[in-house]
């Protein structure tokens, strides 16, 4: 339809024409699809002041991080985060975050900065080519920079979406990484962006591939009990989510975006044995390299 | 900053991207902005069934429509709406809307199609340059096509954004037109499309020229007033809010985030004679000809 491709590319120039003034926060949400459940693209900008617990938690990885006299410190950051959960059991879940911090030093010159995020695949199905895919397309792009990268952000994927009550991992990982500041600020841009880029095709055809697959009343209830784990994460672990829930003036709505339509918890569940669903727990407890 | 404009960029790439894969709506919802209280843009696809109520409704203005056995009428409908609340008083809230609407026999042949739509500006204060630069943007891509539009739809306008219980028109106009399918779809189309572009130039200088003016809490106050009378006629009056909140399964959240973030209400109040107030009323009350 013509007029749907007409406002669809409107949404965009308008939504891009009204930045021009002044940079804002915008928030494109994906609601009520036949594909996607709840999504959410979110742009962030934040000029702000770091409190001063904030500041002891960030010395830890970066020593030079200085305070003004009442103990906080003026901060930059920007940044693009990203949820999408599909309707279908079959169909992954995914998130991506890419953002970048600078902070001031109390004569206003500037202090320390660095880049940090990700992007990840959480399914309530195991489907090894699409696993294989996802962390494919990634790879690629790290390894386009350096080929030392993607075993590092690999691992680190998995180490920091760990559910440490549970023993399992978020998903089935992807690549994450955080304070990264040792070398150009150029290249790691360039970097970001190729990451960036390896997102759509390291899902979409994913999602194609399963939007309408059949599922089962069975299988849809087990992926309430995986979004269940997915919000448990997030509201206990995530680091984002409580950076964001303690920063003055933050908007609540945009930090919670992540958060499923629906989930589910039941007491002491456990798959049956040799199931597709224990399958899945088992490649969450031990996570496996999907690349050769 | 770099790393804003990438995120920028690839918020837009990853919603289209996303897009892809089945239509979807989606809302972009700008908000704690420095030169925007509350805006969003909305593009909306649906394929629905209209209710008896509505469809007598409408054919007041589409005699063919006709139902199927259960009374109902199948429709597809697709759609960008847009309303933007700026912070300063001096700057001039706007509203844009143009949608396309197709409904079915009950054998499943096309029955009746209708574009409609326009775009109106709502200031709190009158900057005779800012509705002059409005109109004539609206003016001139009317006229491209055919000069007997615009007068019509400036007509149209006025009286459909009228508050008939306040008995003053809602802004300052623009362009509105409904039912639209007297010549070529095809030529509609790029009608539609001439205005979309029309927007930006229109609105854009008005704002970079008012975002930053210095203004009083009176100021402020007035434009609070003003947003209630906003709410009044889209809560009242408006079609579009009303057809939205009685489709089985609209979105309610996006239907009503044309309202301001606040507004107040004074009982029985009235500008003093001879203020910018007062010259800002009798405008309303008396729809001007902004285009020579």
């Amino acid at each position: 339809e013509r007029m749907e491709a007409l406002v669809r590319r409107k949404q965009q120039e308008i939504t891009k024409g009204l930045e021009t003034l002044e940079p804002e926060d915008v928030s494109c949400v994906i609601e009520n699809g036949k594909t996607f459940e709840k999504g959410g693209v979110n742009v962030s900008v934040v000029y702000g002041s770091l409190p001063p617990k904030a500041v002891d938690r960030m010395r830890a990885d970066h020593k030079n991080l200085q305070t003004q006299e009442d103990g906080n410190v003026p901060f930059y950051a920007c940044g693009l985060s990203m949820v999408i959960h599909p309707h279908n059991p079959h169909a992954p879940t995914t998130h991506l975050n890419y953002r970048y911090f600078e902070t001031w030093n109390p004569d206003g010159t500037p202090q320390t900065w660095w880049f940090g995020g990700g992007a990840d695949l959480t399914p309530s199905y195991l489907y090894e080519e699409d696993a294989k895919l996802f962390h494919k397309c990634h790879k690629d792009a790290l390894d386009k920079h350096d080929t030392a990268l993607y075993p590092k952000y690999k691992k680190w994927c998995d180490e920091y979406f760990y559910i440490n009550h549970r023993n399992e991992t978020r998903g089935i990982g992807g690549i994450f990484f955080d304070d990264f500041d040792d070398r150009d600020p150029e290249e790691i841009l360039k970097i970001v962006e190729d990451c960036f880029d390896a997102f759509l095709p390291s899902y979409v055809p994913t999602i194609a591939k399963r939007k309408d697959q059949p599922f089962t009343q069975e299988e849809k209830y087990w992926q309430q009990l995986r979004r269940g784990r997915y919000v448990e994460f997030n509201l206990v672990l995530d680091r984002g989510t409580q950076f964001g829930l303690q920063t003055p003036g933050s908007r609540v709505e945009s930090i919670l975006m992540s958060l499923p339509a629906t989930a589910g918890w039941k007491y002491d569940h456990h798959p049956e044995k040799g199931s597709r669903e224990e399958q899945l727990l088992e490649v969450l407890q031990n996570p496996r390299e999907w690349t050769d």
